[in-house]
């Protein structure tokens, strides 16, 4: 089976059947632009597990996907679909970069929450675009721009409605959408605590990888936790 | 008469008359936020005169402007107005930080042109913002981006025809926009070779500030051919 894709976390190959594709989640981790990597033996099972059962409690709350199932501890088959490269963020709190490139205090609430587009582009350093840079680089159109804000908010709130079930609270979190081949958006890649910044509604504890990117405690037992609260609320 | 704000290139005063304020251009020159600092005699009448001559063209061609008249070599009255903290960007060629921000080639056509906005705010370095970040901010209303993106982009297409009877490309320029005491926006700051970058059409020679900043020409004998220019064009 051909390797369509390896990045720092996934391989992507294509199947037997045509229009799908195996993922398979990876053991490494980075942080920092690479400056941090580590490898996690566990690690790529657990976000293939959280990864899924996310996926299906977004499709049982009409949130379509590329997800099709999960053939393993490690991997799953998801619809073909084609990337479009732009890192879709959205905020419900300040925190991460945004704090400092928009002088905002930390943790402050977001109301409505904030949708950010950001180039999908290694050697540009992933900068943000806005709608017009967006029509301009030829990367979605008017009515797809639109479309892409009006899923990620309906995420959100479906994401943060799942959290709240397990006493969390979404900060942000990045998503990024593909197009199948009637050329319909649907949520790819993946949603894990390596995509979202998630706390402990009490506590503030965070359940997701800034544990490891500020070396603040266990990546592994960070996920284990995060995924014995999900199985907890099926 | 009170001095209000005292920028780099302009000190504003509050005149007798209410409403009215009296700009003073001074011989300061700066680039590369201050690296490079210099004052040129002669640099405050000209952008003066050029100014006055510009908001002229643009009240004659139907966009309003604080401007009321210019009263001296190195001043003019203009109408009070609370600048709206966003430098309005607009674009017809690729030039300057968007190349390297966005990975374009230099000088490729933007058709449309594109209207970018930033926050001013020194400490910050004028983070670029999309249109969610002026409402999250509370620097506009979405009625008043739709102003704001339209004025900019007709000022655009009355300067750039203005440019072309001068033998001049438009490549881009920055613009602020201000709130008179009945909520209207109207065109404010200066428009001047500080602000806009302008091209030679047969040459391609710079008629602007980016001499200064690269250090490739006379600042004061190319505002002057710009000055001469204009004047002939009346």
């Amino acid at each position: 089976m051909m390797l369509l894709y390896e990045g720092k976390a996934k391989r992507v190959f294509r199947t037997e059947t045509d229009g799908v594709y195996r993922i398979e989640y990876k053991d490494e981790v980075t942080a920092g632009n690479g400056e941090k990597h580590d490898f996690l033996e566990g690690k790529g099972r657990l976000n293939n597990l959280i990864s899924a059962d996310i996926f299906e409690y977004m499709a049982s709350n009409g949130v379509d996907s590329h997800f099709v199932e999960r053939i393993s501890e490690t991997e799953q088959l998801v619809r073909a679909v084609d990337i479009i490269p732009l890192e879709v963020v959205v905020r419900n709190y300040a925190a991460g970069s945004i704090v400092k490139r928009l002088g905002l205090e930390s943790h402050q609430p977001l109301d409505p929450p904030l949708v950010e587009f950001f180039y999908k582009n290694d050697d540009l350093g992933d900068p943000i675009l806005t709608d017009d840079h967006v029509l301009m680089l030829g990367l979605a159109t008017t009515e797809e721009i639109r479309a892409l804000k009006a899923a990620a908010l309906k995420i959100n709130s479906v994401l943060s409605r799942m959290m709240a079930e397990m006493s969390l609270s979404l900060i942000d979190f990045k998503i990024e959408f593909g197009k199948d081949q009637d050329g319909n958006i649907v949520l790819a890649d993946e949603i894990s605590p390596d995509t979202c910044r998630i706390v402990d509604m009490e506590t503030k504890e965070n359940f997701d990888k800034d544990v490891y990117r500020n070396s603040t405690g266990s990546l592994l037992d960070t996920y284990t936790a995060f995924y014995n609260k999900m199985e907890a609320i099926k």
